[in-house]
């Protein structure tokens, strides 16, 4: 695992980077090229469903490090990511009701380095993220991780309400912090869970929330909005820990 | 209350700020420099015990703002601090038991200012950090707290223990967050309460955690170190809000 973010440049590494199976997080294209790698490209890129971004010739030059783009510049995870199914492996192998955090647009690389270094310390078997508008596993989640990237696997899926559906029919239950839920010491959070965790703004999207079975609250006295999405998500994941070890 | 920090240079305009009771984070003094009104500023902020640092010359020059700094520059504060005995007013006027949060030398504003939001939220009357060493209140620290700052007084003192001391004699106990603790779920923490927090790195100093009365401990399941400092506080401090809730 390394901790830069990589830039790779031109047809032929592009496309190389594609083929090894490298997770290619943003491609950039010249705005109307349209030969024959270039289309081989695009062609592997939807494959991933990568995020393409066709842009002009000075924002290449731009992002360039080498100068020599050919029209083509993409940006690779700076970490691997894992999928659902090793998580839910890791829970069964370890004899333990799978406990997955999802991550509705949280765009603040510190919130997501913080939030992973909670879901290690929790116990979290992984950390969900949206492919489109949130943040990435770079260098700086890396450093705000503390090191939890190396142990606590986050997944990129295209559709949460999809992968929420789908881990209802292996039996999680899923619950989102929301203020107007009930007081989360009043629910019962043990069992397979998933936890859903809105944006810092915005909260939780709308049908996120309507596919939740439950909607947790943290009991707030104070006199603005609301609290930091990585202290939400760290009070709600240990209300979940100590529901868990309370059973025992 | 201001957003910027406050640079104020020249003799007579620190003098005056020292005389109008502003709180002076920091004072730089032409080394050298031992003329009247360079000594009577000099007692002024022994009065406010304020950190005075003697520099050179072209140190003044690079953070003078007007390049008139005459050999004096000060740094306000951006916030009013509090004092520990309008926390224990506001406690009292509420008729709640005091709630207060001690910092142990916190280095990030961004942990500091996400403290703060805590702290606003779980309803403690306020935080009291430390004059030498750690973070003050500046703009990136009201900026983290989302608006908390305005609402929940930070308290500078001079001696963490001595301070401690005082408040046991109040009727205040004081818990730490300590790996080597008890778990938090098995530890009475109701009543008058001090929450202390540890640095980030080295977590609770020797002195200051031999006067604190309980140790607790969050359950960590993890492969990595340490949880992110302001998830740790708010972790313990709803760990708090729980136990006072239901004791009711």
């Amino acid at each position: 695992m390394r901790y830069e973010e990589l830039t790779i440049e031109g047809r032929n590494a592009v496309l190389e980077a594609f083929r090894s199976g490298k997770t290619i997080d943003k491609l950039f294209i010249l705005d109307g090229c349209q030969d024959g790698p270039i289309r081989t490209i695009l062609r592997e890129s939807k494959k991933q469903d990568t995020i393409v971004n066709f842009v002009k010739k000075e924002r290449l030059d731009q992002i360039s490090e080498t100068g020599k783009h050919q029209g083509v510049i993409a940006y690779a995870a700076a970490y691997e990511y894992g999928t659902v199914e090793d998580m839910l492996d890791a829970a069964r192998q370890k004899g333990e009701d799978p406990f997955l955090i999802l991550l509705d647009n949280i765009e603040d690389p510190h919130n997501l380095g913080s939030i992973l270094r909670t879901a290690n310390q929790a116990g979290a078997h992984g950390i969900i993220i949206p492919k489109r508008r949130a943040v990435g596993l770079t260098a700086v989640v890396a450093k705000a991780s503390a090191g939890a990237i190396n142990y606590t696997p986050v997944a990129k899926v295209t559709n949460l309400v999809q992968t929420m559906e789908q881990l209802k029919e292996q039996g999680l239950w899923f619950v989102c912090g929301d203020m107007e839920g009930e007081t989360m010491y009043s629910l019962n959070l043990t069992g397979p869970i998933g936890l859903v965790i809105g944006n810092e703004g915005s909260g939780v999207g709308r049908l996120v929330k309507e596919t939740c079975d439950l909607k947790a609250s943290i009991p707030m006295f104070g006199d603005i909005d609301s609290l930091n999405a990585s202290v939400a998500a760290g009070i709600l994941s240990y209300e979940i820990v100590r529901q868990r070890l309370h059973q025992k």
